[in-house]
């Protein structure tokens, strides 16, 4: 007995059986006495389809347009889902996110949601009414929609999970958990059956692709107990919390990343300030930039590269040509032909042997690394996108194989 | 140079080619130098697909979610419509009803617009931009998105135009203008190039497609100046206004409705007010009633028909079987077999003889009439759907072949 937030993502509510399926799950978890909070993601292809729409029309359509445009597709899925559920008898009311009030800042396309409003969901809760709510979007101050990005309807979850200070977040999903590393790549990989915020986040950031990265910081933040559950069959899922019973190894999984690129400018200046003329611009302009790398180039000269999402190459790449002056380069080099492999476990850089275990790893594969990155619980290295699921297994295998 | 409202259908805007057409006729309105403010509908099939999504999952959906679900095609159009105008170097920004603030009743599936808030589009025509709303739906005052109904788009248009003062609301549309009747049924029907509200009111609620008769209501209410014109050629088209030049003849046109059934209470107890209660009953449950018949029945009982929409048939059929004992009835019979056909013209029934020629072309075809309704600037019969573009053909030569 308690409020739940269920998130059922594109590929759960594709078509008509997916739906009634879902509404079973939803309605099984309402009967047992829960308030159920419901958040949908677009019908399967959905969200492309309308992005083809788009393009055919405008490639450089305006991001406040698109996302006028694709928020259109959690709205079908949300009234879907509500006939289902009232087809069973039950009590369902869809809201889309103006609806709730779901208030976000202004950057179209990749929006952080700033404050949820409570009246409109807490007064159909109070109806003993299933809410099922539009994830993906939000509406700025100017009443104008937004979308949150990427993984986005995961957000929408746990934002009003603590919003609401749920008992539960569950993220259902076309896995059955988080794994040590993707099972399509190492098949050897185990089931986690539980995992801390902070290594499911480095997890996601390095492109484990269960839970987005931003739904779990928000979690954390706001000490949402996560799970993450097969929408498909009944088994026990993956717990994400604070603390974890401590296992033989802290190391997490391994993690493949490869929708980025990787930027260089050659021949900067070597003066102080010129990192941070660098960045600041990226950072006034909304680019995220991961693995950072400067090096001293020739002559008195250095290099700075770092790694982008492929979504914003193109603008970052425009944007530091146009400041070629300004920031006072040679070149810039592109490589978008790479991948990071991520090792990630709370404590693991306090190990001894843990890095050099995995370089070892890479290097008897011949595989040649980039960059290194490292935290306090994770190293990444980037690697050629060919040498990618190689390097995967072959680090996967060197700390999971022989603990069979 | 002034305020235009331009109303585009849903063939209008079927696809990239056609909305790239539609974006070429705005501009070229707003590049003269107007303000303009768009109204368009979903694509094409959009609605008719959503409708089928919905009824897959649920045919009894409610209508609060399926105007949840269909509200999305507008939404659809209004912002590839943006991108188009973008892509041409203009500024052009989407509004959904709820933006705007196009406040309606409660009623689902057939909403009446109350009120239309001007902050938001007045903001965005004060920076010279181009308005492009969502017809046909509107927001009730619990925040719920609404529907209005068959033709609804032509409401908003009108509604928008009514609210802003516009100069002139432009109904595009596949046909050319107004005509004396059907083309497609009467080859040799004339187009008026301007025809009064009255006429286009009987016309366009006797089944001439052209215009909803709501939002002619509408135009007469607020003297709108409208004007029916072809989306896909440049020609002249109708102009719809209080006042328009004498003719030679009174009869505006004729027109043909098949979308409704007849339903009848046969059986009735012939006592004062069993009419008030079946039609308050009715008008209750928001059944609209069109031709209204009531004869005397077998020994004292009396029998009481009229018309109403294919679409509220059902629900009308279950609430006169579910107050059966209320209103004290044999029977219900419901004929769908049925198609009426107007004559429509000011001041027509002051003409003798109008209504006995019209009678006089059906009985030399052989065709019966089931049901007659006068009002003054029309007469309605209805006949056997078979009959009907028989019908519709022999009344239009009766009245106009001999003028050309």
């Amino acid at each position: 007995m308690g409020l739940i937030v269920q998130k059922f993502g594109g590929t759960s509510v594709a078509d008509a059986g997916r739906i009634r399926h879902v509404a079973g799950i939803i309605a099984e978890t309402y009967k047992a006495g829960n308030d159920v909070i419901v958040v949908l993601s677009a019908q399967g292809d959905t969200t492309d389809d309308l992005i083809e729409k788009a393009e055919e029309i405008n490639p450089q359509a305006s991001k406040r347009e698109l996302d006028m445009l694709l928020s259109t597709g959690e709205q079908i899925s949300v009234a879907l889902c509500a006939m289902a559920l009232q087809s069973m008898g039950l009590p369902a009311v869809s809201l889309t996110a103006w609806q709730v009030g779901i208030q976000t800042n202004q950057t179209y396309s990749d929006a952080r949601i700033r404050k949820i409003a409570k009246e409109r969901i807490r007064a159909e809760l109070d109806k003993r009414k299933i809410v099922i709510v539009t994830g993906f979007q939000g509406v700025n101050a100017y009443g104008d929609v937004t979308t949150l990005g990427r993984g986005g309807s995961d957000t929408s979850a746990v934002a009003l999970a603590a919003a609401f200070h749920a008992d539960l977040c569950q993220i259902y999903t076309d896995v059955d958990g988080v794994y040590t590393a993707d099972p399509r790549i190492v098949p050897n990989a185990r089931k986690l059956p539980e995992i801390t915020y902070a290594d499911m986040l480095e997890l996601a950031s390095q492109g484990a692709q269960v839970l987005h990265n931003r739904s779990v910081e928000l979690a954390k933040k706001y000490h949402v107990n996560m799970e993450v559950v097969s929408s498909m069959e009944r088994v026990p899922g993956t717990k994400v919390k604070e603390v974890v019973k401590v296992e033989k190894t802290n190391i997490g999984g391994v993690a493949k990343e490869t929708n980025f690129a990787r930027l260089s400018l050659v021949g900067l200046e070597d003066c102080p300030g010129v990192a941070f003329k660098v960045f600041s611009l990226l950072s006034r302009n909304h680019v995220n930039v991961d693995i950072i790398l400067q090096s001293v180039g020739r002559s008195g000269s250095k290099d700075i590269s770092f790694t982008c999402p492929m979504s914003s190459l193109e603008d970052t790449h425009r944007l530091l040509e146009e400041n070629r002056d300004a920031l006072g380069y040679d070149t810039v080099e592109v490589d978008d032909n790479v991948a990071k492999i991520s090792l990630v476990g709370a404590g693991m850089m306090t190990h001894v042997g843990v890095a050099s275990d995995m370089f070892e790893a890479l290097y008897d594969a011949g595989i040649n690394i980039q960059m290194i990155a490292t935290s306090e619980i994770r190293i990444s290295v980037l690697v050629s996108k060919d040498d990618a699921n190689r390097a995967i297994k072959v680090v996967h295998d060197k700390f999971f194989d022989d603990e069979e």
